[in-house]
């Protein structure tokens, strides 16, 4: 567990440790972030995405975020299809149903906490959480879309594996049926620092959607501070559906919260890039 | 007329100067853009949104372009309704019927070139094209929508008025009736550098949109290269309809053309900040 803040953190920790979804979220997903407290038990991370504390701000919050600003791989990018290569082998991704789920806002983000376990090239690694962005972070052939969800995954030795699915508008108004049990709570958690809890919860689909699609592989960061990087990123190659209605939905609450996208994996950090052309 | 290049366009002025359509658009919206070659009469822009070319990179694409980095006034902005002013005053724009226009990929956005006259306060500015951006690149309090269009004036001192209108996504299949007519020829210049020709294209319903629905005013900035700042932004506050469909087209052919939201007017650019938090 990863507190880039003690001194804060210690302030709240009395109502915060109470929580048992804090103990989740911020062992697993949190992995790092800054935190204040919220209005309810559920901590608010202290990034934003515009202005100072936004993305070009990141690695001025707070010294642990330094990869931000700095490190060559990051995420996301933008994945071109003759360029990123498709995974070789599939997870096996396992997340038992549900009958409810903790379903919080960070106000960076909106994620439902859950338990499941992936095995990828031989790793076994714990999932606690899966999130959205809106628009989607990572880029297709330059094109961007509506919404991404990141299923975050952690291995015993710390290591990070993050299954990502893009959503596409559908013109049928068919709604990928993750989506669908979440709708009506998320309009309830539309605060910062609130949270409630979901009905029942089925993840067959989605769990067999990442076990059998196309998977682009490619190695790069957490696309939130501290910017961890050597995370392994399997991106599916195949949209999801997303219904007007929903995207309207959780645009509404997450408002915008997709980081720019990076230069491709390896080649200089783009602010590092932007500092190098500043007049002297 | 402004050229970052003259050297480089020399070189292709002698079939780009025999396009009447080349004429207008470098005299206006191309106000200093550098220009290359595209496969047809349309120059391309030489500057994206990915990359090195793209916003973080614009400045070491051209000296001309420094303000892209340093100016302290720059757009697009997030505009929040308890903080930029409403206009006292609405302009009066007019922009005659035409029987079909020139309809051009530049790569960076897509255009429609037309004449028309915009009178704000007491000055007469010159219309002579409008353009599109997807998402939207202004997010209003924090959130971003999914198009929006820029109607780029120019008065005879330089000075430049950016009417803006932004979309948001309609549930009931609803379009604006802009967008209508310019469907079918899209889809025809999928390819940047390339031009066709639209049918009829009546503006009554836009020109009667900006001069009587509530318009945020501030000052900012030329959003694509070379940033000029100084440009008086009107933003309308009431969104345009935009169905699915045209999204999906739209957003098939600009792909992502938003630059990224700048730091409030009169606050320090925010690559000034990035670079001034990077490890000595």
């Amino acid at each position: 567990m990863l507190f880039q803040n003690p001194t804060f953190l210690g302030a709240v920790a009395s109502t915060l440790l109470l929580s048992t979804s804090f103990v989740q979220g911020v062992c697993l997903h949190n992995h790092g972030r800054n935190l204040q407290a919220g209005p309810g038990s559920v901590p608010i991370s202290n990034f934003s995405y515009i202005g100072v504390t936004g993305p070009l701000g990141w690695a001025g919050l707070n010294t642990a975020n330094v990869k931000c600003s700095t490190a060559n791989v990051q995420s996301p990018i933008n994945i071109e299809h003759d360029v990123v290569p498709l995974s070789k082998t599939h997870p096996q991704l396992s997340i038992p149903n549900v009958k409810s789920a903790e379903f919080e806002n960070l106000g960076s983000t909106v994620e439902v906490m859950i338990n499941g376990t992936t095995i990828f090239e031989g790793k076994t690694y714990s999932l606690k959480q899966y999130h959205f962005h809106t628009p989607a972070e990572h880029l297709i052939d330059a094109q961007f879309y509506p919404m991404e969800v990141h299923f975050v995954n952690i291995a015993s030795d710390g290591s990070i594996l993050v299954l990502a699915a893009i959503f596409e508008l559908s013109l049928t108004g068919t709604n990928t049926n993750l989506l669908d049990p979440l709708s009506a709570p998320l309009l309830t958690i539309t605060e910062p620092g609130s949270s409630t809890t979901t009905g029942p919860l089925s993840f067959s689909d989605i769990t067999n959607f990442f076990n059998t699609v196309p998977l682009f592989k490619y190695t790069g960061s957490l696309t939130t501070p501290p910017c961890t990087d050597g995370v392994i990123f399997l991106v599916a190659d195949t949209f999801l559906p997303i219904s007007p209605k929903a995207f309207l939905e959780f645009k509404s609450v997450l408002k915008f919260n997709a980081r720019y996208v990076q230069n491709a994996p390896g080649e200089e950090n783009l602010i590092e890039v932007a500092a190098g052309q500043l007049p002297k």
